[in-house]
């Protein structure tokens, strides 16, 4: 199933099984969209009714077609749709699109027949696009394999954009929605029941495909992890952005979207980690979705965060500015020396930054020119967001205004403007052709450039980072529960701190160890049966004395042996007592679709209350374990909070990175593990308790 | 300045200062702008260089005006608007428009010109607007006193909604995007100075003006608390919904606001507690202040939150749901024999809630009159949402699209419905004039709904809650600090729960306060002049015999006398020591603008490193010191988080009422105020230590 999806996207021939002589018909509607626009290449209607279909010499079966076809369309009834597709394998087709509902989406005997479907197609090397879906197009090849009624809508706009989306009716509203906002689309998929293409596999095509410099994709669930990831990578590695609404974030949406697909919907939490691992942008609206294309498809990405916001409206330099601060934009102040120089031209505005060039610029709008020069010239910002309400529409000032900013991107051919105005597409066509993105709402043109400013952060990163490599005589995970001493020895063998534990057989034994620790112990119960030691009592502290370490041992084994007769009692594990640092807790989750995941949060109501915890998929790099440590709401802590000295964050990242590490390398073996607490230290960082847990079905060959 | 703003409004006549013959020109638009779209009143141009002003007959002088006016326009520089303000008071004008600037916006001495301009129009009891703004309008009445080239645009659309805004860029810029997102407006009126009028009294006049039914704000910052209070109160009184854009929110917004007008600009969370506490809904983005605005028009508001989602596609369900669940709606499920009715019609498609009528509507569009009729018929939901694409404007469906809902308006007039759609103005029309709100974007329609579900429950409040009153025998606060016995004393006065204290001046009066207590006790110093005990030891805890009591004693009289020398020792405060609870810190702040400010968080971490809290202007009731309780991230920790017992939040709710009410009755005494911690038990609450600092500058006539 390597081929190509060109046969798909560029057919040169293309036959309607089920073709219509009516125009409005399902099996009518490609052939009309096609020869209203002017298709290039050669149609074949396929239907035993008719001798012509729309003007066009039309075929009885497939196989009477003289001619090889690249792309067939399956317009038929499910009861007709697998004989439908023996044709298309007898008949050499590349790709077929089939419309056909009535698969696994109408229970199980639909489930079998789209089985059936699918091994058709893999035999016969046939790339299938649904079957219960609404087809695919290209604005610019004029190829209309759906039955969507788009180029009704009058002339399509053209464009870098490539769209995908699982849903027919939904990708069909998110297309019309992004031409009336000038977005211009290349080509657009839809991906219906999934049986062969895949969201996925449509992205990653984007990303070969020249004529497509930004990606949107609509999903309600991703058949595999793998695929979307090995496509995301690659979109990031050609720096074209990724715009993805993915659905089901509530309990609620995703029982919904649970009885609407056969998609397997992971957890909500573990979709924010991989996009935002990878360098996606995740939409919420239609309207947040179209309007991040929009600005993408200019294909400009500041190298950075710093803005400056001008503007014909201190109050709208305010909300602004607000806005700018919400999104991790910077309006860094503007030098003393060019805050003196504007306040000659405009003595009683903002020229901080804001710069409010008020509304004299109405009479002399040449003070726009000289604010944005100055501010160009004599400061260093990434980006520049300049709010101009209707000036550019007005009647007396609207020829000046082009004048200005054509001049202005004349002399600053690559600076980052990005517009707000109020104007008929007309008057903002002007501006979007100087290569000014331009939006109506001023704090949603700061959303769109804080989009632009992340994803050239991705871009200049190039690629993921590369996880760690596992060191040397790292330990595999066994078969059967292990006790929290051996747990610590492998996370220790796989780099992280862990406290430097003694298994103590006897209480001469832990005497032993306490003298070697020189200082007070903790105890506790080691048994790979118990995992919830405090419960039973199985953990003492402080002990100083080797008296009490003999105590806190008999103590001890009598617990475990009452209360727990049935366990194997390995003895008990003689820790250092270990004081201060920031208590966190680190833990690994398998997702059956994601694969291992490393949690991450801090001890306490953190994580029990407020669950305040990232997720990040595993393996990852130490910078990724940085973002993931900054992402949390109690970050904090970690600086220092209430007195205490600032924690050892480059230890803890050091820590995440290595447990991702191990998890992804143990991922077949692994259940999950809880390193809790891990206790990060001024300088330093250690796990005082560990618990791996086995997966229950091991791979007998591994 | 009690008279109205009738003449402002609905003025009969008008004169211009300043008029010029070039409708272009700021003193030529009003007039220019009237006689285009028909004003019925007169218009005087005054300007001693002109015979005839845009073909009207001209006046050199306002005193040459043979009849009354009612309301005139200075659109003259600075140096001549003061004259043109005595004349007006010498002509018996009632209300003045000031576009003139380079007053209070243009440092001290236009400050100065300012408190003159002012002083004029209090006299002569003329109601002023700015100066330095963009005037007023009537889309309704044709009345321009503007200089906002508005009628440009085309015809507008009058409509139910009064606009405000204090920023004469943004008013206008909002008001395009509202006429462009089919928003009606009745009056629109910008403050720029307010030298006299100001944001809350437009919007108190726009509670009284019947043809306003929605109420739109802009503002960077509230001139008069109490004013704005009482407009705010008297719009839920009226049931007029008020949607508010405060600018500001930010660090970095607010101090680009302070550049930009003369304004106060308080507290963002101060503002944030004014918006919630009087059911205004504070707007983001000028997009969102316009959507609801545009959803406000159709004068629904659900009564509860139950909400049916039906859609034609499976994935928006999806997203619908999410976004119902983010904004507090309730996708509760229909009935089971009505999902077995649904299942009946369409057997492969969700019928829990959302309902998917599917695809199979576009061939039998029926489908969704039975789907949402069933709805309806069968459960109890308080409004729909109902998902369309672009159904409503496809020509093979478009008319029998028009039949199905004009029929179910026919059969539930009073059924709140919502729809998303992809169609033209047109087509969108006739669903509107079915008073069904029509949104492009589904999870915008959610959450325009949402918006007007808060309204909704905000109007059946019909007014906000009444705090309790004062008890008999409240303390007032004393002019000077106070310890912390006296301060509790205070509290209690006012109905908080306070633990039993005994100020103990010798050993054996603690020791009988101990015997009294019957259980170990907390000895605290007591001292006005230690504000901060736990800093010097001055507090030990757990003293359960009457030698350690005894020592107790002798060891913190010790520490206060040789740490704080100076300090007023008034003993040792004996109390109860209460174990358990909920730890809580409730607290005052005074601020300039908005007077006193109750603020309630957890103890810990929620409020040291979160800043998890939540503020509300005082006084206020206990209902809404139970949505301040349930506003906080941690509001788990008070149900029993970690295995504890519920707190009591009844007696959380009554001490923060109480406290309020305290805070208002004593606003000049007081400075702040911290009841830290206030332990939150299973069975009622306790202030475990308590601070009042007086205010420092007394209002010595109190």
């Amino acid at each position: 199933m390597t081929s190509s999806l060109d046969a798909l996207l560029h057919p040169r021939s293309v036959a309607v099984i089920g073709a219509s002589d009516t125009p409005g018909r399902i099996g009518g509607r490609p052939i009309s969209n096609m020869l209203t626009t002017g298709y290039a290449g050669r149609i074949f209607p396929i239907n035993p009714k008719y001798q012509t279909v729309q003007g066009l010499p039309g075929y009885a079966t497939l196989a009477e077609v003289p001619d090889p076809v690249d792309c067939a369309i399956i317009a038929v009834p499910a009861v007709d749709a697998v004989q439908a597709m023996r044709g298309c394998a007898d008949a050499g087709v590349k790709a077929v699109v089939a419309f056909t509902s009535g698969f696994a989406e109408h229970g199980e005997a639909g489930a079998r027949a789209q089985r059936e479907l699918s091994a058709i197609a893999r035999e016969a090397g046939i790339r299938l696009v649904g079957p219960n879906c609404l087809g695919v197009f290209s604005v610019r090849e004029n190829w209309f394999g759906t039955f969507a009624s788009v180029p009704s809508m009058g002339p399509l706009k053209a464009g870098p954009v490539g769209m995908i989306s699982q849903s027919g009716a939904y990708g069909s509203h998110m297309f019309m929605v992004a031409q009336a906002r000038g977005v211009g689309v290349d080509h657009w998929v839809t991906t219906g029941n999934e049986a062969d293409v895949d969201v996925a596999e449509v992205i990653a095509h984007y990303v070969a495909e020249p004529a497509v410099k930004v990606i949107v994709a609509y999903a309600e669930g991703v058949q595999d992890m793998g695929r979307m990831i090995a496509a995301l990578d690659a979109a990031r590695a050609a720096q074209k952005p990724v715009i993805f609404m993915k659905v089901g974030r509530s309990g609620v949406g995703a029982a919904a979207a649970a009885s609407h697909t056969a998609s397997l919907a992971g957890s909500d939490a573990l979709y924010d980690a991989l996009f935002q691992q990878h360098g996606v942008y995740r939409a919420d609206t239609t309207e947040e979705l179209v309007d991040i294309a929009y600005a993408c498809q200019f294909g400009i990405f500041p190298r950075g965060r710093r803005v400056s916001l001008q503007t014909i409206s201190g109050g709208v330099g305010v909300q602004m500015a607000d806005a700018a601060d919400a999104k991790g934009l910077d309006v860094a102040p503007l030098p003393e020396a060019t805050q003196a120089k504007l306040k000659a031209l405009i003595p009683f505005a903002g020229v901080r930054n804001p710069v409010d060039f008020t509304g004299k610029a109405l009479a002399e709008p040449d003070l726009m020119t000289q604010n944005i020069s100055l501010t160009i010239d004599e400061a260093d910002y990434h980006s520049h967001v300049i709010y101009v309400a209707s000036v550019p529409a007005a009647p007396f000032t609207r020829e000046v205004c082009q004048r200005i900013f054509a001049e202005l991107r004349d002399k600053y051919p690559h600076e980052v403007m990005v517009m707000s105005l109020i104007a008929p597409p007309e008057v903002r066509q002007f501006y979007e052709e100087l290569n000014i993105p331009c939006f109506e709402d001023p704090s949603l043109a700061v959303r769109a450039l804080a989009a632009l400013t992340r994803f050239g952060e991705v871009f200049a990163a190039a690629r993921r980072g590369v996880p760690p490599a596992p060191p040397p005589g790292a330990m595999a995970v066994p078969g059967s529960p292990v006790n929290e001493y051996e747990a610590k020895r492998i996370l220790a063998s796989w780099g992280l701190p862990v406290t430097e534990d003694v298994l103590a057989a006897s209480s001469d034994q832990a005497v032993d160890a306490w003298r070697t620790i020189q200082g007070p112990v903790v105890m506790k119960i080691a048994s790979p049966d118990i995992l919830h030691k405090t419960e039973i009592g199985g953990v003492l502290l402080g002990a100083e004395t080797a008296e009490a370490v003999r105590r806190d041992f008999a103590a001890l084994m009598e617990r475990a042996h009452s209360q727990c007769p049935d366990a194997r009692i390995e003895g008990v594990i003689v820790a250092p007592l270990i004081r201060g640092g920031v208590e966190t807790v680190l833990g690994v989750v398998r997702d059956p679709l994601f694969g291992p995941a490393v949690m991450f949060g801090l001890g306490g109501v953190f994580v029990e209350t407020l669950g305040d915890v990232a997720f990040r998929l595993a393996p990852f790099d130490e910078q990724e374990a940085r973002c993931m440590i900054d992402s949390i709401r109690g970050r904090a802590i970690l600086d220092g909070a209430r007195g205490a000295p600032p924690a050892d964050v480059d230890a803890l990242a050091g820590a995440l990175a290595a447990l991702s590490v191990f998890a992804a390398e143990n991922a077949d073996a692994l259940e999950t593990i809880d390193v809790n607490p891990f206790v990060v230290l001024p300088e330093g960082a250690v796990a005082l308790d560990a618990l791996i847990v086995p997966s229950q079905v091991r791979d007998e060959s591994v």
